[in-house]
């Protein structure tokens, strides 16, 4: 199996990280939602684990690993139990949760990518569901506490690039059979740096073109 | 099988009168929020069988129960009509339905634990899966009504604690191999009772500990 | 199977051109909500493939055809290629847009409810999936936009009639043994019909009987 990219140790470390920071993301928006302390742990959980998820249900990977790896399932707990507590202190290290994020958006894509092309999907799909995996969790933390998903909003830095260049250059890795734990992490790494430079240039994508004046300026 | 814990007639009957609360509870929101009476129809349908839809495709029992079982289907339909003609009474007795929605949240965080169970899930994903059973057709319902979800809202009693807990003590009876009419039937009449206490005492968890000022009242 | 209602090459072309309109709704919704390029492409695909996607995982036809014909995922792309420079355009042919949208209503609902019971589901949930097919898309795409579902909403015109008429005809012609390109496409043009005349003639669906007054006038 290509997906196979690192020891099964290393997998799981850097797995649990992702998991951990992006229910770090969920929890905090959950706090400023003023959700309680389940609020908090939905969120985690949802933001954390949802994209895994719908990779998981869509390739018919089923139970999908985020309910058959008990340490997926506890990881966004522990992070809703570090935010309800200390959430002054990791809103304030945001610039470090960002960047913990990117490189969870990073991992994620190029895992996600070479797991759906294991269960036999197609390029175009491949690279659909590497970027669902790394990017629909924050879509669905979004939808789950009422607010439009930042990943649609143009006034928000680059999100889905990052995650399809990723995505991208892992197919490109697999069609010519060179994905390995080496260019896989040079893959990963080279999108948790666009994502980086989105977030630090504040890089935006284009809205519409030309946009009449029936258009103008809602959200 | 464990999760056959009362005889086929008798957990239809149950299954249906949940089912039939749930749905109620859809189409209250669904004419709260002027919908036509289709949406009626929607909400009462995603309301009681979103939940168990979502532990079916995640545990692979593909079509979910809600689509083999014709009677899940067209109860649904039934609360709708009833709510379409008679909400102001519905809704009058509310003491009387959110007995019997907490019932239903009882029976089905133990037969949804049960049944996860049953298809090789582990202990934590089975008491996460019988809490999505029991409190995940709630969340979709206010979701479709772009409402922010009760089940997160730290302004509304407890929902997802009695369903945790009876998803924890069914966990327990499987694990001791002790899970059995009598004993699923106290654990859902616990959750029951954890529910109906947290409507009377109006019980709330907690928000996050400390709350800066910079968190201070939205929702 | 007898879904198989046309030959191939026109059943492609049939479903890419139903994809495609349904695309066209979503980016335009895009483009309102003021959503960047990525927000227009994924709010097109979600549109265009989410009810499809939805009746697939629930039948067991993983993975969903959306992910195994590239066509289907490309098709939204180049619908939303069309609404980022030509939206203005889109919007002011906006009679036709609605006219070919009804179209794709018409046929999604035929095959939707065909290809549910060429998987073994019954009468009922057929219908439903039928009714999914053709109307979860756009449900899907107004709760990504943080968008009130347009199908719940009393002052819309009827979008969910017209689906349940098309799949109702559907499965009376397959439970009578006379389903095939013939009917099948009579069937998609009623409910097509139904649409037209609803958008025509401003049809709404009722709202809850006698509405008390602690109900009046939200949304």
């Amino acid at each position: 199996m290509t997906s196979q990219l690192f020891s099964p140790d290393v997998e799981q470390v850097l797995d649990l990280s992702g998991i951990f920071v992006f229910a770090l993301s969920g929890g905090l928006l959950a706090v400023r939602k003023n959700f309680d302390v389940f609020g908090i742990a939905v969120l985690a959980e949802a933001t954390a684990l949802g994209g895994g998820v719908i990779r998981d249900l869509v390739i018919g990977a089923v139970p999908p690993a985020a309910f058959t790896n008990t340490g997926y399932l506890v990881t966004p707990l522990l992070a809703a139990v570090v935010v309800f507590f200390l959430h002054p202190e990791v809103a304030r290290i945001n610039r470090t949760v960002q960047t913990l994020d990117a490189l969870g958006l990073g991992l994620f894509c190029v895992t996600g990518t070479a797991k759906a092309h294991d269960y036999g999907l197609g390029v175009v799909a491949s690279i659909a569901l590497g970027t669902i995996t790394a990017a629909g969790g924050g879509v669905i933390r979004d939808v789950l506490a009422n607010e439009t998903p930042s990943l649609l909003r143009w006034d928000r830095s680059l999100y889905a690039v990052p995650a399809i260049v990723g995505s991208v250059l892992t197919a490109l890795l697999i069609s010519t059979d060179s994905l390995d734990g080496v260019t896989g992490s040079a893959s990963a790494l080279f999108a948790f740096g666009i994502r980086m430079l989105a977030i630090r240039y504040e890089w935006r994508a284009p809205r519409a073109w030309h946009r009449g004046s029936s258009n103008s300026g809602e959200t």
